[in-house]
């Protein structure tokens, strides 16, 4: 039996979950924050157990040394050559990579070269890479791309109506993102269903902090909410989701402001936390929405963006057999599950309320009479790293 | 028996159609474009004949006494007490405005308040509004707005998710266009079916050169797809449609415009000719689509973008009873017309494609099976603009 460690590198964290493969149990998980900040907050699960940190991570390779340290001294593993394969989460992998692929030097230049796409997170994600690399050399090392499950939609769905220039010269497209979630929920709900997903007409909604919603069909990604950014689609905590361009532009004159500082606040200051002045976390709104209008509304407008969004896919797939939700809010807002559900009914969604009082479980919701399955599907990108590993080191 | 003349002033050009009402005859109509700029072309249609000149029209008031002094010369009118009133259509009337109203000083100053949503615009349609002031001061003078009738979405449907400071304190929200449009043909679309709008959910598609579509529930707009300006929405002749915001600034990065010239191209560069590299018109596209993929491309794109917003106002209105095909396209593009149906037969559309072969006229194109009626009616904005002047005149 060996081990693989899938490895999500953030701008200034460290997140990681090792896996004993190919049963695929959870031997460890945990996360570093606060890299390249004083006092940097080290949470690691393992064993029933739980270790609580605080270290000086200068940077990602720290952070790496002190994780695998801590696997030995916490007798998670015994020797690093349990460990046999890595798995990198990368945030932009371009039209380059359609699918998951081996580490190498020139894979490693090409997402050096993609980071024009993510200035954020790919150089963060290349770190975690050469850190490894350096550490334990001889492992197989997989990089698994947020965009590759999108490569497949078609260019109708993918170009915007630009100048077609921008497309050829500047890769100006929508890419997408959260791949892996949604193709790790959509294979899952179709064993749900003892069905092939080839033959399913399935729209999957991941709710997160960040959220995405997209349409499969014939078993690939058709179309997908998030666009050349994360921050295009629907409302999200932080994020603003779609917007007139033309507003944008008009606002930066009237605030006088740059367009930096324009997407700045569109990422970090809109969404739910801009609309209503509470909180970016659906929980919070909830508590006060029956006294706070603007609470309410961010709510409200939140759940309007999700079911525009179903309405565009079921349109474009011209049918709808498969509804699944996943992620923070989809997992966890039975609430927010019903509103949705309770406003396609026209498309043949409904839930049964008593299936429905549930979180973070696996569980068919699909109310009797309804002819559009809703599924509850907890997401596991890590776990679908760890595959990727498994899949591509034989 | 009284006339009243409808008016369109744009930034260079003055369209105008005179009725005799009450009957809503057609006396004459016709259009002076190229205002301001040297030799101004002037078409005119009146029973029977038409006027082709050339002019030099220095500016709205030069263009309007020339019209006028035609009516007379052209024995169109004996004099001008037949004229008792006169419509101008207004592109932004911002919340203000939410139904046509009399123009006196008052609301003069509050079009040219909101010319800053429709710096192009509002300027030219007042230089309209105090051109016939001046030449006819005593006649009934009406202001209908575009955005009117969208003033009854619901906040959840207007509103962006950005911070709702700049929805306070500047405007910022969805307060679409061609509202003339969708209210005329929606009433129309009623009627024929011998239903009360207010018992049908009904999507209009104003699909011209300009493109919009709205989701009318109630008897009352619901949603509409263009945005805080005309630009938002579906992919049309020059314009792009909804874009990512954060596309739009790295965009200018690397072209190094500013914001002013990038709004500029996704105004007058982008959308069909943006995509085709070929042409704006979509008959252009579909003379040369089998063997130039660009131009198929824009065209499959166009189609795309209907469809997507259509699923948006199913799912929105959880529903769907009508859908009215209206403006250039939609009212002469057969093929447009069966393509966008075909695709959306999960919903219940379906076109009779015998009964499809028409142009320009009302006619149910339902197929028969189809739940949902799908008519043509050709759209009359001007039509609208005459019942106005009389509904307030009374």
């Amino acid at each position: 039996m060996s081990k693989t460690i899938a490895i999500n590198a953030g701008s200034s964290t460290l997140k990681f979950k090792l896996f004993e493969m190919p049963s695929e149990k959870v031997i460890a998980e945990g996360v570093i924050e606060r890299i390249g900040l004083k006092d940097s907050f080290v949470s690691i699960k393992y064993d029933g157990k739980k270790l609580k940190d605080t270290i000086q991570a200068t940077d990602h390779e720290v952070a790496i040394n002190y994780l695998l340290d801590q696997l030995i001294k916490l007798n998670i593993i015994k020797d690093f050559k349990e460990i046999t394969g890595v798995g990198h989460r990368i945030v932009a992998g371009g039209e380059f990579f359609k699918d998951s692929v081996i580490i190498d030097d020139d894979v490693m230049e090409k997402i050096d070269e993609l980071a024009d796409y993510a200035p954020l997170h790919n150089p963060a994600n290349l770190i975690g890479i050469k850190a490894f690399k350096k550490i334990l050399p001889d492992i197989t090392s997989v990089a698994v791309f947020d965009t590759s499950f999108h490569t497949t939609m078609p260019e109708e769905n993918y170009l915007y109506s630009i100048p077609y220039e921008w497309y050829e010269k500047y890769g100006a497209r929508k890419y997408g993102a959260h791949g892996t979630s949604h193709r790790y929920v959509s294979a899952r709900a179709a064993e749900m269903l003892g069905k092939d997903l080839k033959d399913l007409k399935m729209i999957t909604l991941h709710l997160g902090a960040g959220a995405s919603i997209t349409a499969i069909k014939d078993g690939k990604s058709f179309d997908t909410s998030m666009g050349f950014t994360p921050l295009a689609g629907i409302t999200m905590a932080t994020r603003s989701g779609d917007v007139d361009p033309s507003l944008i532009a008009w606002l930066e004159g009237k605030l006088n402001i740059s367009s930096d500082e324009m997407i700045d606040t569109l990422n970090h200051k809109s969404g739910l936390t801009g609309l209503s002045g509470v909180s970016a976390d659906m929980r919070d709104l909830e508590k006060v929405m029956d006294t706070n209008h603007r609470a309410k509304l961010a709510r409200d407008i939140w759940i309007n963006r999700v079911i525009r969004y179903i309405g565009q896919y079921v349109a474009e797939m011209d049918g709808l057999d498969v509804l699944v939700f996943t992620a923070g809010v989809g997992e966890n807002d039975i609430e927010i599950r019903q509103s949705i559900a309770d406003g396609l009914s026209f498309f043949g969604v409904g839930i049964d309320s008593d299936k429905n009082q549930i979180r973070g479980e696996e569980r068919d919701l699909t109310a009797d009479g309804a002819t559009v399955k809703t599924l509850l599907v907890p997401t596991d990108e890590e776990l679908m790293i760890a595959r990727d590993v498994e899949r591509l080191k034989k």
